[in-house]
């Protein structure tokens, strides 16, 4: 069985910096990756659905990887590999590891239905990736249209040695994840990570409920790390007074579509990324979506200094 | 455990006949479900989705159902009865057993997900209706988009043994059919019917498969009659030369949508129906799509005179 | 055209109050329709989802109605009467308009695709219900998985004059609802009311970008209604501090399934419910949600007064 | 406008051949091709969904496409790019062209839901593969989930002028087929060529409504090829009694997920694969469904020699 336990306090879920060009600004992604680790990231994902991997050329993609991997130097960095085939997905997962990454993320495809259909999914993503790969299961429903009960989650951990970590993005999930923990107190259920994400709208109570961690992409991962800080030194007011104050921002990247134009414009006024250039095609916001964002920043820049751009 | 056993031959899907302006047509309905009765039906189902049932007033649908029971007397009346609440569901359960069904059949609402999701909704669904009305599962993923694997099914006539029998209509459905049997053989799972639908498109093999009849609508419900009796006097190749006669008008009403106004036409054109009106909202035929089907009726006469209209 | 200019202001979407044997609990109701009429509701919303009307017989949902209709005395009430035949949507908005609603809500059916399915579905359903009903379209595409763009809309509002407002709950809306008033300025729409819900979780920035209201169902409808006015007169800041007191409470209503479980227990502390029951198939919260609950209002106590219970 | 001419006739859509071992089989994937080269064929489709396109490595595909191109020398080769990120699908398209494809299909992803979305989604494919290459529209709902109006396939057609083809498989499709003809013969949609598939359910009478020829993959293209002859030719009847004849078979093979393998199963007994395996995951027929194609073939072979194997 691989190594859990490092799966556990914030891994930013990294977007890719592009200039207005279209071309990727690695610039602005080495500053990226230098922040995550600076600011005490325990890792980061890359290659996710925030990422605008399927707008990368493979050359790209193994690049992005590597750089992360060198600024993140010794954390571990999740890469996304979700595919519609599995010949895809062995190779950029066999590259990825080459290049340096922890663990792979698999999403099941939304044409799954049953509980045996979404087992024997991971029992064949693993036979076409090797059982050497650590992965990890994206459990996101409200994206992928596929339903995981505990039960199913607990059978392809079980089937699989090599699963290290679970996303946990259902909706609501805050159950899900209390019987996780309990079946695993029992241990009718083996260790497993198991990080949060979702936009982190539910991050507050899903560190009271268990979870390692978070494994979102919010534009201060600042506050996602000093809230689970608090949350796993008992100090639930701090964290939920922190995490309140965000939540109004945080709220406004819950936009599907959006969310990731609001996160690159927030990560530029941060100085962060050189520019909030999508690569074609991109979600693009309006002047007066701007002037809102601008307004929740100022607003939390009354309690957040960070905030203050 | 309620009788299963009279689940077995062919149970037309009625259509509910419909005069032009829109109301229904009495005369033709019983001119229908005589015709049933006198070609040897062995039960029928009323107020299916091909019976315009979302479209008919409470007193229609029970009047409907009165005028089945009684011209097939004797025989078992299934009556639809999926609605999205079980307040609607009950009350319509009820009135129907009352006016003489003989069980109702339900479909399993498109919001379902999960085994535990399906088992759950049959469960409450038995629970809205009483445990003393027998009832019929409809699996039908081509329409419900809910799949039901053997297993899920088993589970829900085990639990509850009100259920008598299983409309079988997923796609493909032939090793279903035989594991199912296979079970039912091995004594992991009680007697049940299962009778198959699809518009008949795999009839001929699934009674090879073991089913116990026909369950569908098709225009010529003597053709079904006939199949299904060569099919249990061990005629397959009989029953292969008169479904394969049928095959090229039967595939032609296993359109979406459009298959409910093939199958009035014909009805039509063989003096059963008085018109092939539906209520609206409704789909009708071009006269294009006429004269292909009077040309498949043209082509049908060669082999079987009925067809000579 | 039917009057638009009253669909403006807060209309909170009323929950259907039970006792914990499933009847229902009439003494909560008239309390609850008192409570919306006191602190100010402009007009109510009986019979949603969240009303739980796929459980109620027939004869009680027009008993709700009819209550709802007294104690908010003169006050518009829409009423729910989205079905998946057009013979249950016209009984039950011909009954609804009798009862002394004001308009019906409709929403489409999930089986809806194109633009022109969209289109015509309101065409048929206003020849169903009839030319003189007003009534209001749902755009709530998280739940009904129909997606219709700002040109949709106007060719809804276009064709059918009895459309008084739309209920606003795209995800994201607010690009929608600036289009549509631009729309409405230029003149190449006609006056229509807008109110918004999805929960409310925008509501905030929904007001700035021209919404009427807000037709939600959040468990402090005092809320709702300070934040609308204050936006109303141009009190930007002081509606977005109210709006973020009460962020995380609404926020954790935002859970499908689980919310209406969420807004009855509040309700139930608050006094305005005697229950937090739901008809058989409900949800309900664990100790560990009421205790996350509990704990929100708390908090939320702090600034809010009406919190503290 | 590229040349749509050549769009005519019979492309069959080719079945990647797999040794048992998962590799791939040239030998049996050029006798399949210069099978189709020799039976008549007008072209061929690779690398579609039946194609197992996804299983295999880009170098694997790219060499299918060579010896596809060698063996059909001069007749043109329709290949499948749609992939869920435009990077991919850029990559791939510009391989297929230098590797001498006519043109590349697309299917759109099943996200998709407005009328404008559609539109806007061909518009983006074609910025990322080049207006210079030549594209088919596969409109296939029963697997897209993607429902696109004739006004949509107008739009698409109008903007795009690389559009060269339409792949019209939605269902039921015959009357789209004569609106798209109709708006030709009218001069308000440009020529364009219209291929039909699914399965070849209705090529009979697609045929009759003005389709150029077939694009599907039944495992007897010969009669495919017989029939689009007769009815180009006129010979209605003709092409009927022809199809009449293998409809039992090709109706077997419409079983999703599993008509793959039913077409491999008669392939490899007619000669053409040496074997009959998938690539993993792959479908496997059990002994009772052979048995039945075997049943199958042995009925048709009494009025087409061909099938007497």
């Amino acid at each position: 069985m691989s190594d859990v336990s490092k799966y556990t306090g914030v891994f930013p879920i990294a977007p890719t910096p592009f200039n207005p060009d279209g071309s990727i600004d690695w610039k602005s992604a080495d500053r990226l990756f230098n922040c995550y680790n600076e600011i005490g990231s325990d890792g980061a994902t890359v290659l996710g659905i925030m990422g605008e991997a399927p707008k990368l050329e493979p050359h790209e993609s193994l690049e992005l990887l590597k750089r992360a991997v060198k600024a993140l130097a010794g954390k571990p960095i999740i890469v996304g590999v979700s595919a519609p085939g599995f010949a895809a997905m062995r190779s950029l997962a066999r590259e990825a590891m080459e290049a340096g990454a922890a663990s792979v993320m698999i999403a099941p495809p939304n044409t799954l239905r049953t509980d045996d259909q979404i087992v024997g999914y991971y029992v064949q993503a693993v036979e076409a990736i090797g059982a050497d790969v650590p992965f990890v299961i994206q459990d996101y429903p409200l994206i992928t249209n596929v339903v995981m009960t505990p039960g199913v989650i607990r059978r392809i951990v079980t089937d699989n040695p090599s699963c290290v970590m679970l996303k946990a993005e259902d909706w609501p999930g805050l159950e899900k994840i209390s019987l996780l923990r309990k079946w695993q107190a029992e241990g009718s259920l083996r260790p497993l990570g198991i990080m949060v994400a979702n936009g982190g709208l539910f991050l507050d109570f899903e560190m009271d409920r268990g979870a390692d961690g978070s494994n979102t992409g919010y534009a201060f991962p600042e506050m996602l790390i000093e809230v689970v800080r608090h949350a796993k030194a008992g100090n639930r007011d701090a964290a939920h007074d922190l995490f309140d104050a965000h939540l109004p921002l945080l709220r406004y990247e819950q936009q599907p579509v959006l969310g990731l134009a609001v996160r690159k414009y927030v990560m530029m006024r941060r100085g962060i990324l050189a520019s909030d250039a999508q690569r074609k095609p991109g979600s693009v916001l309006t002047a007066t979506a701007k002037a809102e964002v601008d307004y929740l920043l100022a607003r939390l820049a009354r309690t957040d200094k960070r905030a203050a751009l």
